[in-house]
């Protein structure tokens, strides 16, 4: 188990898909955001503006990025890069818990 | 959109019903804590250990709390308080979004 320390949460959930992904807003001190969300099994494909690093906690999926045909298994403790201004899919095959940091 | 400031976050989500309940715990400066959680739709029964006060955020549900027979109608913008040491169940209609206050 691990924590954020004095930050700044938003209480209302951002859902997607009718609710197979949701995830809430964690601000820090600096102004840098990531979400922590949860995710059904699914197929879902997000577009992302700034680049992202999504780290898997628990859970286990198919990630496809862009320009890429070729599907990964990712699982819990492992992390990918998601280019800005891109697409990725992901086929989560269980429950899937994440940390989305939002860089650059 | 409303925020809780200089909280703990615990990054990863408590899993409740296979999924169909998950929440993050946020603590708060006077060591207090609350969940930010969401529902799909299903019945569940919990059971607490401090008294609890359930904010309702969005969706909508039936609830029947300890000692009733009746289901009352929940929906966003409406709370409901939760004895220590007892259970209650809702039946969810809609994905609900909730803020559940630990007391006492």
């Amino acid at each position: 188990m691990s924590e954020f320390t004095n930050v700044t949460i938003v209480r209302e959930a951002n859902v997607y898909f009718n609710g197979g992904v949701v995830s809430r807003t964690v601000i820090f001190p600096d102004g840098t955001k990531k979400t922590l969300g949860f995710m059904q099994p699914g197929e879902y494909t997000f577009n992302t503006g700034a680049p992202e690093i999504m780290e898997i906690l628990s859970g286990e999926l198919d990630l496809k990025l862009p320009g890429s045909e070729l599907w990964d298994r990712i699982g819990g403790g492992e992390s990918f890069d998601v280019p800005a201004n891109s697409a990725f899919t992901m086929r989560v095959h269980a429950l899937t818990d994440y940390c989305c940091s939002f860089v650059g």
